[in-house]
């Protein structure tokens, strides 16, 4: 089965990127692509995404060097959802945590994976 | 670390959510949630969103029975997104398939895993 690749920006022009790690399939990071986002990844093969607070092009790891490789796209059912499978370089989380989701709910706590 | 839980709904009053199988971490769906969402979903264990076409509170599985019982809930460092970690109840996907990400993008084609 084929169909023809036909993303659907929002209302914003974005699409929600969810960024996994290929080693291990844990979610590292969730972000919004434009198509000029989505262009420059497909280009690059490193992640790019859209700043939704600085409305702008973002290349994730310009400043702290570490990017994201991409190694495969998957597209969802409707076409306005990608997860990137990637090689990260270094922690993804602007914190130094290997992932964004470094932390879990309890009650109204956050407490630390592995805490 | 503990930290207080605060989500951080966007303009529109939502957050990304993204749904993962506990058994292999593959990612299931991406949706949105907005306080009520969140609240119904803790309360009862089952995922809940938001849906953005219909405007309306959505217990995924409803219909389909194809429910998904939320196991943890991870969130990211500016806690705008959550990752649920599920027991999925069947298919996720409208299609039939397990996950709603079964295609993976192959140019401009879009192939569906496995093929």
């Amino acid at each position: 089965m084929s169909d023809k690749f036909e993303p659907k920006f929002d209302a914003a022009g974005l699409l929600t990127a969810v960024v996994v790690d290929v080693s291990d399939n844990s979610v590292r990071m969730v972000a919004f692509m434009d198509r000029e986002a989505l262009e420059r990844t497909r280009e690059t093969g490193l992640a790019h995404f859209h700043s939704r607070s600085r409305g702008a092009l973002w290349l994730k790891g310009e400043t702290s060097g570490n990017t994201l490789a991409v190694e495969e796209i998957l597209v969802d059912c409707d076409q306005d959802a990608v997860v990137l499978r990637c090689t990260p370089r270094g922690p993804t989380c602007h914190t130094g945590a290997e992932s964004c989701f470094y932390r879990r709910l309890e009650g109204d706590r956050l407490v630390a994976q592995g805490d």
